[in-house]
């Protein structure tokens, strides 16, 4: 057993608005699980005997949760971003073999040990910032077998680093060259089928789509959803980031866990949402990178009580972003939302645009998986740019 | 003599107005400086005796220049910037102490040993990210004693840790509150008595001022600017940031080394810049975090060819940023500056701005400040988000 103590615990519990803050706190571990917090003061003697660690007045929060990234992808699109800097158009540019294809093509030709390498660089830039779990989504292979080394190399990541992983299955992501004439074989004979495959080998935790003019409409994720619910396996979508296409409505519709982008979200899907539960992932780094000018439905999401969650969007093309503290500035910076918001938003909403009850908030039963900041106070999490005041991750209960 | 072999170099030279790229280069070190470049198959065999560092192909470019923070102030306002985003008006911020004013009390409060702990913090964030040389102004002390002990401290930065601190006068940031009533009073007792003394003690490398409505006149910085060239010392200038004041016109007119923000710049100001050689220091942290959206004069800029800087502006009201390599995304995605601007506006241009000569690019007789990168091209450099791909800072010669 292993005592935390002389800390300030932001509990991130779902009474208080806030931080749910607890001066001069203490919390206790036994295995992978917390299972005791409150003022030091109150400790119950039983605990009295539990391996102490000091804190120095550190604040402790749920590790964090980077609830929607693309963070296995092959090759890299800086020469992509340069060429546009330097004026090119968007033709010369895809006759260089740039766009969301050139990384299908980089990601179809990278083998696993490949795929692994590149990605724990990233993954590790998130693990140095206190980041427990994260989501990995397929959508660079368009082709089954592909899909599915995205998903492995997701499912290692989690073998090789101490880091939990929940993998989506976005193989409707975009449509590949090869069936550019055929949408409903691309969905039938990859999609559907891949998702068949996958899910047979447990590569799946959820079913994921672009539900986009350039991408796949309503109706076509709606018959790849009503496939996932016949195989039990959550849904969540890319959606109303460019237009509103209902794509939201659609999903919460069907109990979707999240729904994600949503700058051009209406007050129909709004309160579908809220209606179901559905986690609203907002991604700054896409809006920013983007250039975005409308923002997100703010204030009708938090009137009607949706869970807003922040993510990197960690991605080669719109977010090529490693940081969830800066994310965080920018969902209070670029959204307007308090810094309160934003570390629910990549903790315990965040767990629940994943579906996961056991993480995300500081509570006996939850998982020991925790972050220690040199800080005064949470709000300088979201405050600073560009900087990383970790002092120390704790996940499943193992303290360095 | 050290040898450093299987590297791209970024020379950053003048010539080219891209990186300067050399594949398989190879650059020897002799003491604290460069003494050779070009392609390792060109090495002179006089150098074959030189102890050899193989690099493994990876990029080498100049150290890293932030050439405009204020990277030393007491406290911090991360709860000022979460009173802001739950609504609390300009006055109840103003009523609960923060603005500007609160760091001056800090600031003015701490001693030197909690300001340069404070402030190492930071500027450990941009050691780790390869920046060898940072400016550092005064201005958040506003009496003489206070002026001069952040002055101090940013002498002991540069004597604790191996970076080069430059350093600016900036007395003339904002009006005390006990000199309200008295602006000539404050300039003639403090701005300019202090600047004396502070130069007596060897504190002074420039003088800076905040040229805008809320702060001083043109006239009064150019009466302070007058007196810093009776001394001999450089100016520069916070100028046009939210609105156009001509005080890059006045400030270019007296030889400025800088003029910094910018982006209510004018054509006339942009002219007499390109004529004096003054260097637009473009502050983006600072233009993200006020959400502002007037972009500087880009265009204009480069047609001038008036040679352009990106710094962090790290201060705690409207740049809390320690990160140099996120400036440069910023400097790409928010002002459209190709990724060879942004790496040229934190080397050859930031060193012009702080009227360097010996550093800012690779070439024979330059300081040997280097930064080694895990990059295949620099342009990823600029292309990612909150990822530090630094593998090896050399400072003045010294290879760990
Ligand atoms: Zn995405
Ligand atoms: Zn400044």
């Amino acid at each position: 057993m292993q005592l935390l103590t002389h800390a300030t615990l932001a509990g991130m519990d779902a009474e208080s608005n806030g931080y749910g803050l607890i001066e001069n706190g203490a919390l206790v571990i036994e295995g992978e699980r917390i299972v005791w917090i409150g003022a030091a003061a109150e400790l119950p003697t039983r605990f009295s005997g539990a391996t102490r660690h000091d804190l120095g007045g550190r604040l402790v929060t749920p590790g964090l949760i980077d609830c929607h990234t693309h963070i296995v992808f092959g090759g890299d699109r800086a020469r992509e971003f340069e060429m546009r800097l330097e004026g090119a158009s968007y033709e010369e540019i895809s006759r260089a073999g740039g766009g969301i294809l050139s990384s299908v093509r980089a990601t179809r030709e990278a083998d696993e040990a490949t795929l692994l390498a590149s990605a724990l660089r990233r993954v590790d830039h998130l693990i140095a910032e206190g980041v427990t779990t994260i989501e990995v989504k397929s959508g660079y292979g368009l082709d089954i077998a592909t899909e599915m080394k995205m998903l492995r190399v997701a499912r290692l990541i989690g073998e090789t680093r101490a880091i939990h992983v929940e993998t989506s299955w976005l193989a409707a992501h975009a449509l590949p060259p090869e069936y550019k004439d055929d949408r409903a074989g691309y969905i039938r004979d990859v999609v559907i089928a891949g998702l068949d495959a996958a899910h047979a080998e447990g590569l799946v935790d959820a079913v994921d789509g672009f539900c986009e003019g350039i991408a796949f409409s309503r109706d076509e994720m709606a018959s790849i959803f009503d496939h996932a619910a016949r195989l039990g396996i959550p849904v969540k979508l890319h959606a109303e980031q460019l237009s509103d296409l209902g794509g939201a409505l659609m999903a919460a519709q069907r109990g979707a866990i999240s729904a994600d982008h949503l700058e051009y979200l209406g007050a129909d899907g709004i309160a579908e949402m809220a209606e179901s539960g559905t986690v609203a992932v907002l991604l700054p780094g896409a809006f920013y990178t983007l250039r975005e000018t409308k923002l997100p439905p703010m204030q009708g999401l938090r009137e009607a009580g949706v869970p807003i969650a922040l993510a990197t969007d960690c991605n080669p093309g719109t977010s090529p972003l490693t940081s969830l503290l800066l994310t965080m500035n920018m969902g209070a910076t670029l959204f307007r939302m308090t810094p309160a918001e934003c570390l629910t938003g990549v903790t315990r909403h965040a767990a629940k645009a994943l579906g996961l009850t056991d993480r995300g908030r500081l509570a006996a039963g939850m998982r020991a998986d925790l972050a220690v900041w040199d800080v005064g106070h949470p709000a300088e999490l979201t405050y600073r740019i560009g900087f990383n005041p970790l002092h120390k991750r704790i996940f499943g209960g193992e303290i360095d």
